[in-house]
């Protein structure tokens, strides 16, 4: 088991006894008392479900000092306390099992093995002892939490008078009861008129937040989420992925414009401090549930078009970005809001102190990457996980249509009446049933399947383009292995973001699509903790220089994090990989070689049941069906590690014997090894706690599983006709070699040594891109292909 | 979708509006009130979450009568009302989307094809409208709730100022506040001494209520459960299964025994009202959680050996069964509890009523048929769901050694460790290492895995001898499909429930070893709640009535639980089978005929990397790697389909030559056919509400997975030496035909026409029972061989 806390922060032994003194737990005298009484004293604070001294004695001595001493026989009788005894007594006091987890001869040992914080002074004096009960408070149980967070959730602050919010080790505590939480609806008026009702739309705002005194004002963490209200089945919209590829022609199609004229604002007819409906909805992200105990209210809202708003949803779109930032603007007292959709009361947010972050992975994600992007007051920072930064690179690539995994014959229009959640109220729909039905012929003009191509359409849905009015600070979390939300969504942005002047973080996981607030491998939940009390409350926690810019899961061993300076930085040294007919090498080849694939898929794709999964595994593993479907290549097994970090990129030289082609590549690293899953397993449901009022999400952790034969690393699609760009059109003549030269998704993967780099090149991918029913033929001049590796010695 | 709901009980119009009136909902003065009127009223308290008329009116303004009829609209002008309309918006508020679910020109026909209750008179007037709306209250929503249940999550109690607890169609309602519940520790003393420590052992017992006013006395739903405190880890004790059955001599070891001397109560210093220790554990079962909210008690308990408590583990002992009981003396008032382990200070369960219920699954189950098996005062019912009746039918079967399905190498002794959860406390653990060494070694002796008969240790642990003492009412909740506690233990335990005079009810379902309370298509959570009101509040429900004796999920169609009179009845009319070279047939064969197979699975398995799931998928669909290795019939396909109801017995005459030798049997439907899928299906995480605070269980549902060649019906296990009884060993010669009849696990199964009804015979089962080294050539006289299968016309 490894912990990795990059939030735990120094202090001097001034600050920490400073913060000892706010939780009650020592006064500066304890420097002048005895070390016996002081640890005396904080033991039985370990204890706060032990109401009474007989209870917390009984708890007291099933301790263990070491193999013959008992806490209480200490206790009982002067002697030294041993940097060993306090830490078999630390370990237990975090959850650790004699014995079984760690050796009570040696605990030191594990807790090196655990990179878990001590200080190694022995015999230990009353001051040191303070300092190790301070680092003690700041370190991780086995559960996933600091020892503070365990004793909060045991009822440590139920008698707590001091400071709200309270800070310890620059991260904010539960002491807010969350027993009795304030949960209300507003309704935040829009400038937009989506559903072209004369009336600007009003949007359903749930929030969530503790009962404070009246002076204090906290900040919000606003997660915009599509999906709030509930989705609609979508299967009958789903389009047809088994076709050919269009032969495009050179023009853009114009696409149609409208325009509408805004309402004015509602006249605003008395003014309420108290809103009229109580939310009933489950929250969506348990980060937020957590820091509802420490401060921080929780705001959700699904936009236009969803269930009790206004509006209509146009997925991606300007209107869409409007939505989601009015909410933000209400926060920070610059817009309206009411308490019903009737009666034009208006309420303000008396109760926030005007600072917003946001929250939320995939669309909710992309939501907060689209507010960010238009420098809109209040909103300090993001942390966006899984986010979309140009929806081209969710639904394209390179002039093709190319699906998110799991994900084919999706697209916009199909994701806009997903969420339509208005749906869900007949009365409701059936006065924008019609209005829809026009945004969705919109939609489907301007996503433009027919070409693949990138036109305006998209490029109103590309953020990327706004990076200069960013504001906030950023925290971008993403999957390497995520294949819904691709990494060059990530990518690009974090380039982007170089050039603007805001503070910009980095995590990178061995997950697909997930969130990873509940690991113990890594305190993610305490660094956007530190991150969020130095950006909503000002906290001088040094945040930005703690958290490492970038921090990557290695992918080799488990429960490994590091931190780093960058990620796939422009000037990367760079390895090139030349083709052979018989391998990928690093000399390049002399004699003129080609070599042919079909694209034939359909048969045995059809035979195993139009399974995307196995496909996929099928074919990186040359399963015989596939093999005449592709051409694979590997290294010789690698003599030393290889550290991928960045856009891989290929050359190809490539001809089809039809009009139209397109070229998919897979770069796969061979080796017989255990992998780390890319879907955390779960350790014990409902194990990490979120606060002291027993809400709970699931304990989780990434581990090795069985052996396998290979990983995929990366991947990349090209229509053949996009050769020079995913905006022209070239035309495709049957025979003819064509150079296409394209980056491959990013990536940082570390191949072992004794592994084999390889990569497969073929044709349609049944799991994302469309796939032609005409058989065609492909032909490699190999000489002319190379694979391009940007490379790290770290 | 099919709700089934079987506790929604029919009340007559008089009583229909004594309830209404209970919650509030109307007053008597309603019947003369006009039908709009009365329309809106309820409408207006649909929505709880909306405080003002302006945003209730928002809410109702979402709901069509039909196409074009808005409720708002009929509200406004007077017009009939017609069922469809009813049914129409009653859907709707239910949670079914309009188009999507059902069509608003029909919605009768979704409900009858949902089997939603409803009355078809139409147009309703005012006396009909109101029982419609009881009817409706009482309905199940689409999220598995009652419409009231629903209601009352959402907030419509939160103002109700009515009796508590408050009883609605026989149920208990949500009406007691559960954001501030109770959660306290008390010590049970039990009259033990497990631990030799010259006390009697203290058993830690967690308490979790609703604050209610001092006047009203609550009922308990005890729940068990050993893992309570944690488990530990067991892979180091697991018994080697790869070897040799023993040659087992005819006279039984004689076990060694062992006095004590039950010490003295600890003598009482004083008595509190108030407990000192608060509970920080999570509760252990939804149910238990459901029903805290409408005024039932939780009470857990780890027994003796578990943290934080005293004594060591003796699985199924009993000892065990004493410990278990204590806690209900202690809720009855005949037995003393104590407020911490050190001062003797007594508290006494002034909150209780007396009643006692006790819930959970598995192990949890098991002790509550052991304590329902001593007749203890107070203890009205259990709800024991997939538990044990015997240890032997645990662990053993036939004088063989056959393990729970997954838990190859666990017994009694592994189980006993796995538990001691005081190896958690480093200090306390020392206490008690050696005595529980000692005990372990008294569990080997007495399990005794070298025989594998039953003895005097197993008889002990055979609750059903103790049937006579019963004196709670009984429900049984059973997976057809449980390979972990195989059907016996509940089959066993229902017939021998006949014999004495208690009620008792069953419910079978077709998955393996679950809970079954989150479900929409049966209301097993309702059930449980009439029942409980009747047993712990003595709600005249006619519950014992109304629950049907024995419900059977189908395993044929998805969503389909049906009422029977009894299960396994033993004049079951029964099919017998013959064994030809080439099919079971209906005729008896008149050549002579002999058939081998042999016992070596070894290479094989080894191969799979033990994988026992693979090796029982391979070895029924006879992979080549097995196909020498077992004797397979089927019958010709079924003209007519057959209902298998109890158990199948099978007899075969059967020569090895070895001098011991096994026999194992399955019973298998042949047939390509969707199944059900054994475990549930996620419908939405979260998804099933507990109560108005906000705790939630999974949503799920048994769905019917991709097609399959076959499905698994039965099976069953014999040791050859054990021919005669499983107490009785006899020796085997080898080459010498013996003959062997037994029972196969119970079971209630449908095949579909055109099937196929199969069965293996074979000898090691590489996941249940030993698995001997030496290879063995078996030889089975088919003339002598026949299945017989027990079946009814239901």
């Amino acid at each position: 088991m490894k912990i990795n806390q990059f939030a735990q922060i120094d202090v001097d032994a001034e600050q920490a006894l400073t913060e000892l003194q706010n939780i009650s737990l020592f006064t500066p005298t304890a420097l002048t008392a005895d070390l016996r009484t002081n640890l005396a004293h904080f033991l039985h604070r370990c204890f706060p479900e032990a109401l009474t001294p007989s209870s917390q004695n009984e708890a007291i001595a099933n301790l263990l000092l070491d193999q013959t001493t008992t806490v209480s026989a200490f206790l009982a009788a002067p002697t030294t306390l041993t940097a060993v005894q306090f830490y078999n007594l630390a370990l237990q006091l975090l959850g650790f099992e004699a014995t079984t987890d760690f050796d009570l001869a040696d605990p030191l040992k594990f807790m090196r093995a655990s990179q878990l914080a001590f200080a190694d002074t022995s015999p230990l004096d009353n001051a040191t002892l303070l300092t190790d009960i301070y680092l003690l408070l700041t370190t991780h149980t086995k559960l996933g939490l600091t020892y503070l967070d365990d004793l909060a959730d045991r009822g440590f602050f139920a008698t707590y008078t001091g400071p709200r919010p309270l800070f310890f080790n620059g991260k904010a505590q539960a002491v807010f009861d969350t027993r009795h939480l304030i949960k209300e609806v507003v309704y935040v008026e829009a400038p937009l008129d989506t559903d072209h009702d004369g009336q600007r739309d009003l949007l359903a705002t749930t929030i969530i937040r503790p009962q404070v005194p009246a002076e204090l004002k906290i900040p919000a963490l606003y997660t915009a989420n599509p999906y709030f209200k509930g989705i609609n089945d979508v299967d009958d919209l789903l389009h047809n992925v088994d076709q050919e590829l269009a032969v495009k022609s050179a023009a853009d199609t114009p696409l149609p414009t409208s325009t509408t004229t805004l309402p004015k604002p509602r006249s605003v007819q008395g003014r309420a401090q108290q809103t009229e409906k109580i939310a009933t909805d489950n929250s969506s992200y348990a980060l937020n549930d957590y820091l509802l105990a420490r401060g921080f209210a929780s705001v959700y809202a699904g936009g236009i078009g969803t269930r009790d708003s206004d509006g209509i949803r146009t997925c991606g779109s300007v209107a869409e970005t409007t939505s989601t930032i009015a909410v933000i603007e209400w926060l920070n007292g610059k817009r309206r809001a009411f308490t019903n959709r009737t009666d034009n009361i208006e309420i303000k947010a008396t109760w926030c102190n005007g600072n917003v972050a946001m929250t939320g992975k995939s669309y909710l994600g992309t939501l907060a990457v689209a507010a960010a992007t238009t420098g809109v007051a209040g909103l300090k920072t993001i942390i966006a996980e899984a986010a979309i930064s140009s929806w081209y690179d969710y639904y394209r690539d390179n002039g093709l249509v190319v699906a998110p995994v799991d994900c084919q014959g999706e697209d916009t229009d199909v994701l806009a009446k997903l969420c339509l959640s208005r749906q869900k109220d007949a009365a409701d729909y059936a006065k924008v049933k019609a209005i829809f039905a026009d945004e969705l012929a919109q939609l489907q003009a301007g996503q433009d399947r027919t070409t693949g191509n990138y036109n305006a359409f998209w490029d109103e849905r590309n953020y990327r383009n706004q990076i200069a009015n960013v504001k906030a600070d950023i925290v971008l979390v993403h999957g390497l292995n995520d294949w819904n939300v691709k990494p060059r969504n990530v990518e690009k942005l974090w380039q982007a973001l170089k050039t603007t002047g805001v503070q910009r973080k980095l995590i990178l996981h061995q997950g697909q699509h997930i969130y990873i607030n509940n690991m113990p491998s890594l305190d993610f939940t305490d660094m956007m903790n530190l991150w969020l009390s130095y950006q909503l409350y000002g906290v001088a926690n040094n945040a930005p220089a703690v958290i490492p810019n970038v921090t990557i899961q290695d992918n080799l061993a488990a429960e490994t994090w590091r931190g780093h300076h960058d990620w796939a930085p422009a000037d990367r040294k760079r390895q090139l990989y030349h083709f052979t007919p018989t391998a990928l090498t690093l000399e390049e080849p002399t004699d003129a070689a080609f070599v042919t694939f079909k694209d034939d898929n359909r048969q045995p794709f059809e035979q195993n049941k139009r399974d995307e999964t196995r496909w996929l595994n099928d074919f990186i593993t040359a399963a015989p069906a596939y093999a005449a479907n592709q051409f694979r290549l590997k290294t010789a097994p690698l003599a030393q590690p290889l550290s991928i970090d960045g856009n891989v990129t290929v050359t190809l030289q490539a001809a089809v014997d039809q009009p139209t082609g397109l070229l998919s590549v897979l770069v796969v690293d061979y080796g017989q090894a255990q992998r780390l899953g890319t879907t955390p397993s779960m350790l014990e449901r409902k194990g990490y706690r979120l606060n002291p009022a027993g809400q709970t999400d699931d304990l989780v952790e990434f581990k090795l599983q069985a052996a396998t034969d290979y990983k995929l690393i990366t991947r990349g699609h090209i229509n053949l006709q996009n050769r020079q760009s995913n905006t022209t059109s070239l035309p495709v003549e049957p025979g003819s070699f064509y150079t296409v030269n394209f980056d491959l998704q990013p990536t940082y993967f570390r191949l072992a040594a004794g592994h084999q780099l390889g990569v497969i090149v073929y044709a349609s991918d049944m799991g994302m891109t469309l796939r032609p029913q005409t058989v065609a033929n492909y032909k490699l001049d190999l000489n002319a292909c190379q694979l391009s590796v940007p490379f790290t010695k770290h």
